[in-house]
């Protein structure tokens, strides 16, 4: 990428995220870009089409991410292909935090550009996660987990950190663009695809336990095991 | 609320929703809620009046949700004041499900009016899930979890629907307006709160079992319990 059409998107990204889509101007990202108004107009079709193209590198290299990890799935467990695709999206969304934010708020609007979207890269991006988790649930590595909601639950936090990085420093005092909040934010998420969708979570433990009369270690742990629940 | 001012309202979410606050205009809202333009300007003050009192509205009522659930804490274990904290935001954000897209969506701008609504509201947001966390970890129902991150999680996972309708429609197939997906959703969440969050995840029941020397069990179920992690 020439270094004036970097200049231009990253003029564009941050107005976009001040003031918005509807709230800029191409005027405005000119200037801040320092280039000539007609530059925009010539090599990006003005804002609509400037909008368009951050999406679209977005979403490109964001399906290249997911497809990398995609296609280990073969020498690797279901469970090591999600926390390998979370891992490399988040550290996707870090190193383009400001684009990431831009792109997780525009996608929220009913325009056409949205669909077209969806109708590509997001229904990709389904296919991939929705293959590993059945897979997972087929080869018994996650409980009969329902796939739909668990790729929101899973999106949500992906996106939650990047999406809102205002509230995190301003509130939270996190800062979810140093590589320090990347490694302890996965390893929660991680955290949550052990615990949480794998089938253990079911803990046929307990009943090899209570049959084997283990009754000391039974005492001991039931509650724990049981979890309340 | 006068029967006017509610379908000003109605009108004002819908538009803002498919065009974003920037581009929509006090003409259009006050034709579709076929009133006068001038009332909107009387009423509310304009267009960014309006978003005011839609976003205030809103976190009013979000809340007093969060407080009574708040409340229960003397009488309820941290877990189950953290679930039904759960249960009601998400019952709350699919009975105000436009709302809350909006609301999702401005929060993540820089503005003024987005600033004063993080120095009150979701301050206090923050202060009740913090508390709730923390008196969960001091009373050995959460394990050492980090406290911010998990709120960053917990918000995620419950705003995630609402600000992604079209998408979770349109791609999931899946529609978080219906009381069913309340109720399906809310279990996945609870889910995670026992399983990812709740002490039992550490596994003291692994060194119990290894010092047992319960060999048989060890080898049955020491993978399970680790977790391949």
């Amino acid at each position: 990428m020439s270094s004036t059409k970097k200049k231009v998107f990253d003029a564009a990204i941050s107005i976009f995220n001040s003031k918005g889509y509807n709230g800029s101007s191409v005027k405005e990202i000119a200037q801040k870009a320092n280039v000539n108004i007609a530059l925009i107009s010539y090599y990006f079709s003005g804002k609509k089409g400037l909008l368009e193209q951050l999406l679209t590198n977005y979403f490109e290299q964001y399906i290249i991410v997911l497809e990398k990890s995609f296609e280990k799935k073969d020498s690797m467990s279901c469970k090591e292909v999600l926390c390998e695709i979370v891992k490399n999206l988040l550290r996707f969304e870090s190193e383009n935090h400001q684009l990431a934010r831009l792109v997780h708020r525009e996608i929220t609007l009913d325009t056409m550009l949205v669909r077209e979207i969806m109708s590509t890269y997001l229904t990709k991006e389904k296919y991939y996660l929705q293959t590993i988790l059945e897979r997972g649930i087929q080869k018994k590595e996650f409980r009969k987990l329902p796939v739909m909601n668990t790729i929101m639950q899973l999106k949500g936090m992906l996106t939650m950190p990047y999406l809102n990085l205002q509230y995190m420093v301003e509130v939270l005092h996190v800062n979810p663009v140093e590589p320090y909040f990347v490694t302890k934010y996965y390893k929660e998420i991680s955290h949550w695809i052990e615990e949480g969708l794998s089938i253990q979570a079911e803990r046929p433990t307990l009943s090899v336990i209570n049959y084997s009369g283990l009754n000391s270690v039974n005492t001991l742990n039931a509650s724990t095991l049981a979890g309340g629940s």
